[in-house]
């Protein structure tokens, strides 16, 4: 019931001031008459639980609640131990270790409406855990997903291997440590925006990912833009913004 | 007129719906029926305007309207070429240029209601623009100023000299370049609270204002709060909000 | 003319062995056979040219080339004495002094096929330079913008006045300097992606951007993803590659 | 008996000059005549232990010397196995293991003297420890504290549910991680002073709370001060002294 | 076959179509028909594995595989524990604690070509296990390496003790922790390239190898670059690849 | 006339209280009785004033003061314009451009007590300014100075050539840019206290001075202590201070 | 004549006790019997002289005195007004106003002994003045240089054009700003040693070259050392080192 | 036997051509004639082993030669469990577990030749560990010692009890972490050099120390020279150089 409704049932009668008054009540005190100071609900999009500094108990009681409501969950940054006593009350949640994700996702009768897909890149084993975050993150968004996780600036020729899929991608999420060079390489290549995310693999001048986020923020090739370091999460979100942009107009 | 009053002329007829929704725009866009988000405007305190990057041309425009509308104007950071275009048009405005300020307060009947002052602490020369932009911009809230200039730590004395000035005060901005060591030594002997002003002035090692600000912050003395580097604007006001808390009560 | 056709031209002797080596060149020396190793052209791009550290001559060259060849050019980063000098020569190019672009676009009859916009927001005068070369490099891209420039996280209600017209965007630029907490906020409000860009407005610990760009890298509000500091170009670059995404299928 | 009397009864034979110069002997020896170097003890102000690098052992015997003068005590940065050896001897003293506080006041007939509180502000439940800090410091000094800790600045429409309770306070204490914006968005809705205490909460780019760190002290809402980083206990102190000061008056 | 061959081939008929087709599938999918896009493989280079971040079980897994087809391999960065598991299956492994080295190389009638040697040059016990990580990958290499690890800045006469063994060198690596300065001090008496390996040895304002990082890039010695803090295998790395130019032309 | 003896006149009656008070008042307000809270003055020691900030009037007005009461006086950080103003009023003064200094030294029949000296000790043209700073400042409380510009870590021959006459030194300043190394060389040959003084002469990762400060700081050779990047005349004085103990006992 | 010899004539009276003290006067003061400290002259290379901070005086003085003995001079870091300067009376000298270099080589009739040569490889116009720094400096020292400027890895194809030219050197110089990722991507392409030389071609997050140096410094392509930001000299200086080698054998 | 009797000795046949050669082997091998290029020992200096990444039985051993060759042993930076087994061996060491420091001096009939001391200062009991390692240093090296524990910056009155003892010392040792104000003050006071000694005490913003280092190194009173972090040793033995300067000429 919008402003002019109840208006107009104050005029006719049909509402009291009283009522009037209750039901405007967040006009009164918090002003949200049309205006939703709330982030829209998007459709699909799971509850994300930030689970570092949580402890396990506190993670089963905000899980419980979110399953009630909701048709998927996903816990950020959750070490194997807490998983595993969580997991013990629900174990219908997946874990998956190198990603530090916790989540769970209502089977349903997925209707595949689009051929479209977000490109999640990184060189290799050590920006696995957080190519893996990045890359689950989006599918709990319900987007399609192909990894390319064989590519890395020193061999620049597994890159070209692939090159044609990842240009047919919606979006592409590089990640990488060390010197953090591959996203400007990749983003000469496509046509479509790139998420860059720094890891923290390296050591000495590497500065726990510093050189990479710096790399990436400098790069000559326009078209990127960057998360913190290690945001698995963050990249897949963003990524996941933008895919949902370009597959619900189609 | 209350929402409450509104609703009830709606009830009467006295008000159209249309008309009370006009009325009521605010609540329909912006939600702003007894919550205004708007700061509240504070009696005697002046419009403040960011002075740096900002044109004589635009100074003029804005000053100009401000002073149709308000008894009293601060513009901060603005340099002696523009403060002198300015006050070619007004020239009942106060250009201080070691502090960079460039000020007017209606005159007034000002009946002095309190004794109360606010201490403004330095060192000397170096340090004198950001503590006198410190101590006018209190001044423009009507606050009463106490200048303490020929302190520092080198020569421990010269602060004893007037320590027991300084204790009667309600609020100390200590303004310090160079170690910034100053605040702590203050607080130790004070029993009110402390704003502490780093300033750039110094160098090599001192970064431009950084090694006064981590000094400040690493305080061992309690009561001290820190605002920028050279921020003399922000330690007026903040001392400013704190004086008239000791004094509205008084 | 594809690998198979040469070969086949070949095994009918419609080409010598010599003329197909001639048209493999690509392969024999760079092995660009059906893997274009150059960025697809995107029709409506503009060329674009980094202006610093060229000298008006050079400028000048580079643009003469490129109007021969293309529909619209952007130089960036363009001193006024440069941009006078090129327009001197070209003076169909519009040159934006606070957002230091040199730009021109060839009359086309417009079609507009869309409503969708990309929303540029910043809090006022100060990042006003970077929001417009964001802007106006998105416009060169063939993008509608909308600009809501009056807004500013220490007067949050000027951002509600616009929160429903922002939220219709199908991205939202956000520049920010000082705190650079305004991308935070608006990611809050709004259901598309955020591209944040921090600028070097501020003093003292703000460190010519880097506070504001650390803001924005840290994020409690997942959606945003950022650029370099005072990087107004990149900012509208990514935002142009996602508006497109976003259209094209519309 | 001051400097005058003790000279007039040099002047009357009273005193022997060796008697007088043993009297003397603060100004013989530290010129505290007049003027104390002391910092005054302030009514209902704790004795404040830094636990952090004190043994078990340490903190006991001060403890026990100080119960035994005094009659309250706080001890801050406690771990859990050190206040356990603490409280096996002394029971009376609480902890709070979340804000690492070890604390003790002797139970008195309280009488209210005023309805005036601080407000004690922060995102959730990761900065909660630094948040009871100041909050639990400002109560051991006496003062009326009121906690609201459900809300952040990616959510903001939680803020305005109780901006008018926050409005009431006599000063806010803000305390926020990630990316730290809280303090600038409160300070631009209410008028009193706002103490910021960033957190070290966050990863990567956070730099251990750096990041928070600068961005309050770049807030472009006047009217803040920061403290030190997880320096809870600085905040409520600072908020403390503030609070006194509107609170005596009154 | 070269492409020429293959298209005359075709023009023959020897080959068909789709045979070309199906050999010049790198041309078609990658385009490496002349130029091979991987690093070509140098005679007697070993296979290199950086360890850290790898579990014992996928180093296992990985030297299994490489041992089947190389005579030597490399595996760097293992930890003591890591080292025992791989051993206990591949004892044919050498492994070096301080250098965290695990490597293997076929036994081979190893006819010396050349008196040349690379000098590693270090402080002392320290910085040895840099030291050593640079020396074996030299090694592991098939250089020559002559070890000086009894030199220092502070006591400059050991050095003088060896000046003619080290100058007699193709090439010296030189590891120094602290204030970093040994590598100056080299150069300067020395005719032939200097690769300076900064090492994290010191404490407090050395901040993890950045000081002696710093003093190396600063060099007033020319002859001198530079390679990661603690990067060994980087600094072995490069003089074994100088080391070659120097001996293949002999 | 100390406690004591005012005391006694007032037993006597010599001193009525009034008159006692009154000479008693640094007592009574300052509290130096005996302990003078200044630093004492030491003879032949300069009045320094800090030239940077201070216009040119500013510094011949406190020329003037300083000349009538003191036989020397030093300014430091003095542009070559402002020395050129001053000498117009006080033409007996000398400007070293190079060290930015401004003095002057009353004649005076010096008799030599001594033949120690202080080394000043740099590598060439580009720290000569800063070396120059600290000589003459030493020179201005009348140490004996010798100074060796001619040395440097990458021609370590020639720090040879002067080591006994450096060794002979009392203390030694060592003044360093680029890499910074100098200061641990000497500090390895000699038996003497070492002043480090780190310059800003340097660039790209030199970081204006911080560079050297890092590597002085970080030196392995024991007997080291550093003063501010570019700091010649602390670094002087420092020396200054240490000579004066090595002479007075001679 | 060596020591032998000498001791042989004070036997056979030859010499007396004190000419042979002459004579061993440098074992005598320094210790220079056989071992040089100084590092010997390489044929070839010329008198190098760091002309930043230098007076265009100073300069002229030293190029005449090194003109006399020595067949090429070059000065680094020379500004377009000291280097008119200079040529008004040497007109032989060349002054390249990108690389800041100011040279001059006795003509001679040069035979080519050697096909090897130094790439030198950077992006373009923005990088050129470092890598002209480079590449000049390296043929003063008698190199072959290949230059490939036109290469960067925003558009990879690019390199792909010359990657054989570049494979067939002896080593690579690798020049870049932004980003600093072409060193990484050469390396991984070539097998001989790449030196690297950061720019500070680049803003906001740049950090006037950082980002670039620690790029390079944490490259995943082995075989790559670095020198200082903006260093060409330096690299062109290592990398003759490195060629010299590569040629003396051949 | 130096260089003139060993060629008067060839001169008359007492020595053959070969014996003398082998005699001035240092000569010939080092140049060490006259210049001794060793550090020259210091009656009553220990040997100081740097205990730090050193294994307990590489402590034994050295201690083990050590003690046969010397009358003292100082060993740094060494934990409670090396000590215990060091001590297993060595009984007659002691180990100050603060001061992380393992030391044994021979006993001596010690006469005492003067009264001077070197003053030790510290705020408490956090910087006492580093406070002791200077302390303990300075004593082994047979300087006399007197500790100040009891003051700090925020409460300055505790400084003033004690500061005629100090200023009657030769040098003071100011440790301090912290804001690390306390060297500023105290140099205000005394006219003797002071050593200033930054400690990692601290947290937030104070970075390992990094705060009270900047602040040491910017204070504006001269006379203070500065050491790394934590470096109480170093503090030590620069003072202890000092102190014997003062010394000797007694």
């Amino acid at each position: 019931m919008m402003l002019e409704d109840i208006l107009r049932q104050v005029q006719t009668g049909e509402l009291s001031v009283e009522e009037a008054k209750e039901r405007l009540k967040p006009f009164d005190r918090l002003g949200f008459a049309n205006v939703d100071l709330h982030r829209p609900k998007r459709q699909g999009f799971p509850e994300v639980v930030f689970g570092e500094g949580k402890t396990a108990d506190q993670i089963i009681a905000i899980v419980r609640t979110l399953k009630e409501h909701h048709d998927r969950v996903l816990v950020t940054r959750v070490t194997q131990d807490k998983a595993a006593a969580v997991r013990a009350l629900f174990p219908e949640l997946v874990y998956h270790d190198a990603a530090r994700l916790l989540y769970w996702k209502k089977e349903q009768a997925k209707t595949k409406e689009t051929d479209a897909y977000i490109a999640v890149i990184c060189a290799g084993t050590s920006d696995l855990g957080v190519a893996e975050e990045a890359a689950i993150t989006a599918e709990m968004f319900d987007c399609e997903v192909r990894r390319f996780y064989d590519v890395g600036v020193a061999g620049i020729h597994r890159l070209f291997h692939h090159i044609e899929a990842i240009r047919a991608a919606t979006v592409s999420i590089v990640v990488a440590g060390m010197e953090g060079a591959l996203p400007s390489v990749v983003s000469g290549l496509v046509s479509h925006p790139v998420i860059a995310v720094p890891t923290s693999v390296g050591y000495g001048a590497h500065f726990q990912g510093l050189s990479a986020l710096l790399t990436m923020l400098n790069s000559c090739a326009p078209g990127i833009s960057v998360v913190n370091i290690d945001n698995g999460f963050g990249g897949g979100y963003s990524a996941a913004l933008i895919h949902r942009l370009a597959c619900q107009k189609g």
